[in-house]
C-alpha cells in the first residue's frame, strides 16, 4: 500500500527513517517542508529536505539531529576569516550537497527534480519531494516584529515568542510535480511528529495540498511531536502554549482541524485525551534508536489498518 | 619606491612572496591574471589571484603550488556523490574563500573590491588587483580545436599542443580601478616568472595596460620562467617551442617585445643570451624556499637600480 508522509526535519526525519524500515520504501512518498529554505553564503539550503534525505540515507548526525555525521567545518572557518556569514552552520560534507543543488537550481532545474536526483544518488529509495518548487518562506510574528524563519530560528535561537506564522508565497505556490498524484494514490497519509506551525503548516499552506487532505478518502494520521507536554526538541511546546493555549493532544489536534482522522500521542500524554473528537492512539513516541523508531512507525501503521 | 608586478599563479606567486619579503609590502601592487578564472560548482574561482593571495598570506600549499596548505577534500567528495563536477579540485578551506567571493560578486561587488578585501582579511599588506573587473577568458587554439583555458589546462592536463591563445572579452575590458594609477605611479614594473602566453599575455591583452607598459618611463623587468631551457612547472617550455620556436632567453623576450627593458634569466640559460637587444640579468631563478625567493627578488631590484 502506498503511503504519503508530510514532514519537517529532525523529529520528522527520524520518524521517516523508522517508517522506511517497516514498509517497502518504494511505496513511501515524503512531502517535505521548504518554508525554512534559506540562502546561506549564496547557496540554496533546504534544511528539512536535507535532514530527511540524510536520515533516510543513514548519512545524518543522529545526535545533533541535523547535518552530516562525521562532519568538519573547515570551509566555514575560512569563510569566517574572509568575512563571510557564519550564523548558519554549513559543514564541509553538507556543502557538497548544497553546491550541487545550488548549481542545478541556477541552471533552471526545479527543486523537486534536483531533490529526487540527490536522494537517488544517496541511495534513498523513498520518493522525496518538496511541497512546492516555488518560493515559499515561513515568517514568524514576534513581539520584536516579523522575522524571517531562519533569522528567528537559528540566528536568534528561537528565543522570541511567536504570536503567529505566515507563509510568504504560499498563495501562489503550486504543489511540486508528483505531490498531488501521490496524495491521490495514497492509501494512508501520515503527518510526521514535526512542529505543526513551522514544519507542517507551511506544507499545508499550499492550497492544493491542504484541499487534498480536506477531501481525503483515506485516513490521515498525525503523530504528535509532544511528549509529556513538552517538545522533544525545539520550540513546539512554547508555540503551542502561546498560540493554542496548551500542549495537550487536543491542542495539537487543533492545529490540524478537519484534516486528520487520528492522532498518535505518547503514553505520557494519555491522561489528557478525554473529549477529543478524533481517534487517539496511545504509544511510546520517543525515538531513541532504530528499534523505537520502528515501533512508532508500526504503531502508526496498525492504527490505520 | 612603489613597484607594480604583473603575475600569474604558482611560480609568479612564489616570486611575489620573495618580493614582498624584501620591499615594504605597502609599496607593492600586484596585477593578477584573471584569464583562467572559471565557474566551478557554481562558484567563481580566480586561480591566479588565489595562488597569489595564499602565497602572500603564507596560507598556500608550497609543495603543490596552488590551493591551501593542510587542505581536505570532503565537500568535493560529497559533491561527487551527488553528481557534481569534480574535475577542478576545490578543497574545503579553499571553498571558504570561493563562497565569500561568489556571494559578493552576485551582490554586484566588483572583483577588484572583493579581492582587495579578501587579501586584507588574510593579512596581506600588498595591494592585489585583478587586471580587470570585466569578463576576460583565455582560450587556447589546439589541433583538437579551441579549448576554454581550464578545459585544456586542468580537465585535459594541458596535453594538447597549443598553436595560439586568445582572450575573450579583452577588447572591451577596462583595467580594474587602481591598475592604471599604480602603473603610472610605479618606479619599477616587474613581470613575474609566469607563463608568458597564458599568465602574462591575458593581463597585457587589456589594451590600456599594454599601452601603459609600452609608453613607460620607468624600467620594466621580466623574470623568465625558464630554467635550463625547461619550464619549472607547467607547459611554458612546450608552448615556447611550438609558438616561438625555442625556449632561449631570446624566445622569452620575444613574448614581451617593446614592453620590457631587461630580462632576468637563470644561470643555466646564460649561454644563450648573445645578440639579445635588451639587458639581460643572469642569476639563480629557481625558488626552493624563502632564501632563494628573496635572493631572486633582490637580484631583480638591483638590476633596476
Amino acid at each position: 500500500m502506498s503511503i504519503v508522509a508530510l514532514s519537517g526535519g529532525v523529529g520528522g526525519a527520524r520518524f521517516l527513517r523508522g517508517l522506511a524500515d517497516v514498509v517497502d520504501p518504494a511505496e513511501l512518498t515524503v512531502i517535505g517542508n521548504v518554508g525554512d529554505d534559506v540562502e546561506v553564503l549564496g547557496l540554496h539550503v533546504s534544511p528539512d529536505l536535507d535532514s530527511i534525505l540524510y536520515a533516510l540515507a543513514a548519512l545524518g548526525d543522529e545526535e545533533r539531529g541535523w547535518g552530516r555525521a562525521d562532519e568538519t567545518w573547515r570551509a566555514l572557518e575560512e569563510a569566517e576569516r574572509f568575512g563571510g556569514e557564519t550564523w548558519f552552520r554549513l559543514g564541509d560534507r553538507d556543502l557538497g550537497l548544497h553546491l550541487v543543488r545550488t548549481q542545478a537550481l541556477a541552471r533552471g532545474e526545479p527543486l523537486s527534480a534536483v531533490t529526487e536526483r540527490l536522494a537517488r544518488l544517496a541511495g534513498v529509495r523513498v520518493r522525496l519531494l518538496p511541497s512546492t518548487d516555488e518560493r515559499l518562506r515561513t515568517w514568524v510574528e514576534t513581539p520584536a516584529g516579523p522575522l524571517a524563519f531562519q533569522d528567528w530560528f537559528v540566528a536568534r535561537r528561537h528565543a522570541d515568542d511567536v504570536d503567529g506564522v505566515r507563509f510568504e508565497g504560499a498563495e501562489q505556490a503550486r504543489p511540486a510535480p508528483g505531490v498531488l498524484e501521490a496524495l491521490e494514490a495514497a492509501r494512508l497519509i501520515v503527518i510526521a511528529p514535526s512542529n505543526p506551525y513551522i514544519s507542517v503548516w507551511p506544507i499545508l499552506a499550499v492550497r492544493a495540498i491542504r484541499e487534498a487532505l480536506a477531501r481525503r478518502s483515506v485516513p490521515v494520521i498525525a503523530v504528535s511531536p509532544i511528549v509529556g507536554g513538552r517538545a522533544v526538541k525545539g520550540p513546539a511546546d512554547r508555540m503551542l502554549t502561546r498560540m493554542a493555549g496548551g500542549t495537550s493532544p487536543a491542542h495539537v489536534a487543533g492545529c490540524y482541524e478537519g484534516l486528520i482522522d487520528a492522532l498518535v500521542v505518547d503514553e505520557a500524554d494519555a491522561g489528557a485525551v478525554d473529549g477529543l473528537a478524533l481517534r487517539v492512539v496511545v504509544t511510546k513516541t520517543l525515538m531513541v534508536g532504530d528499534a523505537s523508531r520502528r515501533r512508532l512507525a508500526e504503531a502508526v501503521l496498525e492504527s490505520a489498518s
